[in-house]
């Protein structure tokens, strides 16, 4: 089973009232490059079941455009992909997904939460060392035969490779 | 400073008997595509003041091709990137050069060690958990201001986002 971390489309320059910096859409610019990405992601066969993606506009936005140029056939909203989102509720959601026979998986969401949780589902522990671009990918891979259920690291691209 | 990680082309199977083994050249598909990959680095504006390789046939024959391509504008031979290579040896060449002022660098080798090492400069310790295909890039970056003098991954990439 693969698991694609990506992390929202640019979305310009971060504000300082909270209100306003969580309602901050992609720009012209970031909704261009994420569809390229989306379209070259489906030209490299890759095709989820489902995307989940954090709540806030730039990220759903992104999300959305994953969706129409078909790398996933369900687009679902969950909270834990917000900004500062659990990364148990992450990790529970993954069991379950994992223990009903779910399929490949694209989850949009937010730096340093992505990096974090990859570091973490990949070797034990989050040190902030993965250089993850908007609109960039990681790519993670679970094996039945690990009993850790630790995960591989197989990507991790910024979108300029894929442009 | 960027150090890449490439893995030597596709070189068909291994063989049993160790100097065959050492022996095996790159397939004409493997000189194919690592001509690919290298020619799509230097168009992303990627060129390395050293290309070092390991003295076996199929990481010599990859370095010469990226050196070719004009990836790198020197080419050096070194032990350390051969199979089993020593990692402290590495990280000797590695102090040596930053403490020259040396610039970017590609080290072309083998799995498992580059895959091992990649771990090790950027969290401390190797988990084999990073998938490298033949032909794949590592990239990380040193940072002046880590006092730690620990590298941040920022690209793990299969030759297939490179072609």
């Amino acid at each position: 089973m693969y698991l694609y971390l990506i992390r929202h489309g640019l979305a310009g320059e971060g504000d300082l009232e909270p209100e306003a910096d969580r309602a901050r859409p992609l720009t012209p610019e970031g909704q261009r490059k994420t569809r390229r990405v989306a379209q070259r992601l489906v030209a490299l066969n890759i095709q989820v079941q489902t995307i989940l993606t954090s709540p806030l506009p730039r990220a759903a936005q992104t999300a959305e455009i994953l969706k129409q140029e078909n790398l996933g056939l369900r687009l679902e909203t969950v909270d834990f992909l917000a900004p500062g989102g659990s990364y148990g509720d992450a990790c529970a959601w993954l069991h379950n997904w994992r223990s009903l026979g779910g399929g490949d998986v694209a989850w949009v969401g937010h730096q340093p939460e992505l990096g974090g949780w990859a570091e973490t589902l990949v070797w034990g522990h989050a040190q902030d060392r993965l250089v993850l671009k908007k609109a960039g990918v990681v790519g993670l891979s679970f094996t039945e035969n690990d009993p850790a259920g630790r995960a591989l690291l197989f990507w991790l691209t910024p979108p300029r490779l894929l442009l």
